[in-house]
C-alpha cells in the first residue's frame, strides 16, 4: 500500500498538538461547541485556541493568528465561514501545519463559485504540504489520542471499528447508536466533499493501522475509481471493509448531488466493484453496525450451514425461510447429534433442525442443546432464538397484565434479566469452545439486551432477519477470501 | 360472504359464559394460568371452572364435568392432555357448548396416530354443532367481552387490529408488541392444526366484524385453497388484510411441517393469489406491527409521489434511494412550494425534494416547512426525517459526554421529549389539514417515541426502510382497489 499515492494521515488522526482557528467563547458558535468537545474528551496533546480579539478561550490561552504559535502544531481545526478559509490554509502553510480539517459549507456543493474557491485551497495545500479534510464536514474522531473534534457532542465508546462518511450526520448519528447497541469505534471521520482527502486514503490508512480490526464507509460517489478500487481489494483481504452505498437511484444520486457534490458511479458499475474487491455491502445504514459487531466478535464460518435452536416452532419457521432466502443452508444434523437431543428433550420432539424446544419452560436444557448443535460437524453457525429473552420489553407487557402487581412485574424482569446473562455467558462460551460463530436473536423489541450482550463479547441481534442479512454476508466474505487466495496460489 | 361455508365464530369471540375444562389450583398447570388469565382479565360473562376433584377452583364453585353446569354454556376452554380430549369433546356436544378452545398438543402435528385421533374429534365436534378453535392452540384474546383464554400472560392494548396466527408464540409476542409500538387489538386467535375452523372463517369474520379496521394473518400454510381465495378477495375490498407468509423455502416448509402440520401450497401459487385478491404482504413478523398501525391512522394516499423534509443531507440521499427502491416516486415540489420554502430557508437551500434543512437548529421552521410540502399537490405522501428526534437514545449517548453534567444531560432529554411531543402533534394535524398521510421516521434507535407517537395518533417508523416498505404497501394496495372498481363498473 505504501506508494506514493497515499499520504500517511497520522496528523490528521493521532496528532500531538492542535490548534483550533475560529476558537470561541459564545456558546452558540461552533468554535466553542467543537473545542467544548474536544476539551471535554480529555485530548492528549496540546491545545491553541486561535482569536485576535480574545485573550483567553474557554480559560486557555489563545493566540491571535496561528503563525505566532510557537511550538509546532499538527493539526489545525478551522471552524470559519468559508470566505474567510483561504487566508487561514495560506496562514497554516506559512506556520507549517501538517493537517486542518475545514468545518465550514458553501464549497462546490454549492455551485461553480464554491467550486472554484475548493480548488484554490486544494492547490495551496497542496503546494504547502498540508493535508486537508473536508470541506463541509462534521470533524475527526480518535481514540486513541482522545481526539474528539467533532460538531455534535457524541460519545463514541472506545473499540476496534473506523468509519469514514461522506455524511456528517450519518456518521456522527453512527457513533451514537454505536453506545446504544455496543459498537466502539478507534477512528472516525466525516469526509465531506473530500476535496484533497478522498476516501479511499482513509480507507488505506485504516487498512493499515492495526488498532482497527473492522472499515466501515458510508459513500454517495466515489472520484478516483482506479484507486479506490486497488486500496479496497489490498484492504479487504486483511480486514473486513463494509460499505453502505448511498446514491443508487436517480433520486438519490440528485439528493446526493446538491448534498455532498460528490460525482456518482452508475450503480452498476458500483456493485460489480464492490463484488471483484470483496467490499461488504451493507444493506442499510444500521447494518452497518451489527455487521461491525459480527466481525468484531466473531469468528468467521467454515462455510455456510446453520444449526438452529428455537423456543417456539412458528420462530423456526420463519428463520429457515429468511436464513435459505439469504443464501445460507439449514443443514441436517449428523445422527449422533440427534440421539444426544433425544436424552435432553421430551419424546414428542421433531428430531430436526431447526430443533424446537416445544416449549419446555426449563431453561437449564437450552444450553446443552445449543452446546450439542454447535459441536456438530454439520453446522457452521448457529442461531439460538428466544435463548436471549429481553427483560425490557416482555416485563413491560407482564407489568401491565392488571391481575399482577407491580412488584411483580419488577421480579419477573430480574428473574429474567439474569436469566439473559446466563445465556449470553453460555454463548460466549460456547465460540470459544467451537471456534464458530454462535449467536442469538431477541425475539422482543428489547434493544438493551442488544448491547448489554455486545459488552459481554456476545451477538444478539434485533431480528431474524438481520441475523440471515448478516450472517450471509460473512460467508460470502470468507468465500471471497478463499478465491483470493487460491488465485495468489496459482499467480505464485 | 354469509354463505354456509361460513359459520358465526360468535360463540368464540363474544361468549356470553365460558368453562374452564382442567381447571386447577395448581400455577404450574395451564388449567390455572389459563384461568389466570381469563380472570385477570376481567371476563365480562359468566366462567365455570371444570375440575371432578375441586370444590372451588381460584375461590369459584368447581364443577365435576361440564354436563352438570346448570345454565347454558357459550364457550369451553380445553387444557387437557390430547388423550382425554375425545371424552371432553363428547361431553361439550352432550352440553350443548356451542365452541371449544383445544389447547393440548399431540395431534396431526406429531403424526399418523395423532392425525387420526384429530380427525375423530373433529366428527364429532362437527356433528354436534360444535366449533372448534386448534387442537395445538394458545388461546383466543377478544376486547369487547374482556376474553384473554391465553396461555402467556401477555396483555394487548385495545384497538382495531383483528390477527389470525397459525403459530402460537408469534401470535401471542405480536399482541405483546403491540403494547411496546403501539398497536392495539380488537380480536386474536391461535388457530393452531386448524382442524375444525380454518384461517378463512377466521378472516371472513374479523372481515364482517365493524370493529375491526384491519385483519393480520401469520400463515404457515392454507388448506382450502379456493374457499380462501374467495373470503380473502371479499375481505380486503372492505379492509386491508395484511399477511405474513411463513413456509416459502425447503427449508421452512420443512420446518412448518413439524410444526403446525400445515398443507404448504407452492410459493409461486400463493403469491399469485395474493396478488389477485389484493392480500397486502408483509416483509417481516414485525412489519405487520407497522403495516398495522399506517392502515389504522391513516387516510388512504391518492398515489405514490412523495415529498420528504430531512434534517441532514445524507438522509435525505438514504430515504430518496429507499422510497425509489420500493416503487415510490420522490416528487418534483411545485414552483410555488419552492417560493414558499425560499421564504423560511436560508439562501444556500438547494431548492428541490428531499427539503434539506441544511443544519438550522431552529425546530420553529420545520412545522411551516412541513404544512408546504404536505399542500403542495404534487405530494401524495409526506415524510419527515429527524423531525421526531427520540430523546432517549440522544440523550444516552449525550449523557455519557464526561464535560457534561448528569443533570443537563437531564434538561436535554426533557427539552427533546417536549419538543418531539409538539412536533407528534404537528403531524396529527398536518394529516387532518391536508388529508394525506404525513409521517415520521426517528433515525435514534429510540422505539419509545415510536409508542409515544401512536398514542396520540401520529405514525413514526423506526428505520427509513421500514417507511419505505409500508408506504409501498399501502400505496399497491390503493391501485389494486382502483382496478377492482372499474373492473366492477365494466361488469355492471
Amino acid at each position: 500500500m505504501l506508494d506514493s499515492e497515499i499520504r500517511d494521515l497520522t496528523p490528521v488522526f493521532e496528532p500531538r498538538s492542535l490548534a483550533m482557528i475560529g476558537a470561541s467563547n459564545n456558546p452558540m458558535k461552533w468554535g466553542c461547541i467543537i473545542l467544548m468537545n474536544i476539551l471535554g474528551y480529555g485530548f492528549q496533546g496540546k491545545i491553541y485556541p486561535i482569536n485576535p480579539h480574545e485573550e483567553k478561550i474557554l480559560g486557555i490561552r489563545a493566540y491571535p493568528d496561528i503563525r505566532r504559535v510557537e511550538e509546532e502544531v499538527d493539526l489545525a481545526v478551522i471552524a470559519r465561514p468559508a470566505e474567510a478559509t483561504l487566508q487561514h490554509i495560506e496562514e497554516c502553510v506559512e506556520a507549517g501545519v501538517k493537517a486542518a480539517i475545514v468545518i465550514a459549507g458553501g464549497f462546490r456543493e454549492t455551485g461553480e463559485e464554491g467550486r472554484k474557491l475548493e480548488e484554490k485551497i486544494v492547490k495551496i495545500a497542496r503546494r504547502g504540504g498540508l493535508l486537508l479534510v473536508g470541506p463541509n464536514t462534521m470533524g475527526v474522531y480518535s481514540a486513541p489520542v482522545n481526539l474528539r473534534a467533532l460538531m455534535p457532542p457524541v460519545s463514541p465508546v472506545k473499540g476496534e471499528v473506523a468509519l469514514v462518511s461522506q455524511s456528517g450526520n450519518i456518521g456522527t448519528n453512527l457513533l451514537g447508536f454505536g453506545s446504544t447497541v455496543g459498537v466502539g469505534f478507534d477512528k472516525f471521520v466525516s469526509s465531506g466533499n473530500e476535496a484533497d482527502i478522498e476516501c479511499y486514503e482513509y480507507i488505506a490508512y485504516f487498512g493499515a493501522d492495526p488498532k482497527v480490526k473492522v472499515i466501515l464507509a458510508y459513500l454517495e460517489g466515489i472520484r478516483s475509481g482506479r484507486r479506490f478500487m486497488r486500496v479496497a481489494e489490498e484492504v479487504s483481504e486483511r480486514k473486513p471493509l463494509i460499505v453502505y452505498k448511498a446514491g443508487r437511484t436517480r433520486a438519490g444520486v440528485r439528493a446526493a448531488r446538491s448534498h455532498s457534490g460528490a460525482l456518482i458511479g452508475s450503480n452498476e458499475v458500483v456493485r460489480a466493484v464492490f463484488r471483484q474487491t470483496g467490499i461488504i455491502e451493507a444493506s442499510t445504514v444500521n447494518e452497518m453496525l451489527d455487521l461491525a459487531k459480527t466481525f468484531v466478535r466473531m469468528p468467521l464460518p467454515n462455510g455456510r450451514r446453520v444449526g438452529i435452536l428455537t423456543w417456539g416452532g412458528g420462530y423456526g419457521v420463519v428463520a429457515s425461510d429468511a436464513f435459505e432466502e439469504a443464501g445460507l443452508e439449514v443443514t441436517s444434523l449428523t445422527e449422533d447429534s440427534l440421539r444426544e437431543l433425544d436424552k435432553i428433550l421430551p419424546p414428542y420432539w421433531s428430531r430436526g433442525n431447526p430443533v424446537d424446544l416445544v416449549g419446555t419452560f426449563d431453561r437449564q436444557i437450552q444450553p446443552p442443546c445449543l452446546d450439542i448443535i454447535a459441536r456438530d460437524k454439520n453446522t457452521d453457525i448457529v442461531v439460538a432464538l428466544g435463548f436471549i429473552v429481553g427483560s425490557g420489553a416482555f416485563a413491560g407487557s407482564y407489568r401491565s397484565a392488571p391481575w399482577r402487581k407491580e412488584e411483580e412485574g419488577e421480579i419477573v424482569k430480574s428473574w429474567l434479566s439474569k436469566a439473559d446473562e446466563e445465556s449470553m455467558n453460555v454463548l460466549v462460551e460456547m465460540v470459544r469452545k467451537h471456534g464458530k460463530p454462535v449467536v442469538a436473536v431477541t425475539l422482543t423489541t428489547d434493544m438493551d439486551v442488544v448491547r448489554r450482550a455486545a459488552e459481554k463479547g456476545a451477538i444478539v441481534y434485533p431480528t431474524i432477519e438481520t441475523a440471515a442479512s448478516v450472517l450471509s454476508k460473512m460467508v460470502r466474505y470468507v468465500e471471497y477470501l478463499r478465491k483470493r487466495s487460491k488465485l495468489r496460489r496459482v499467480e505464485d
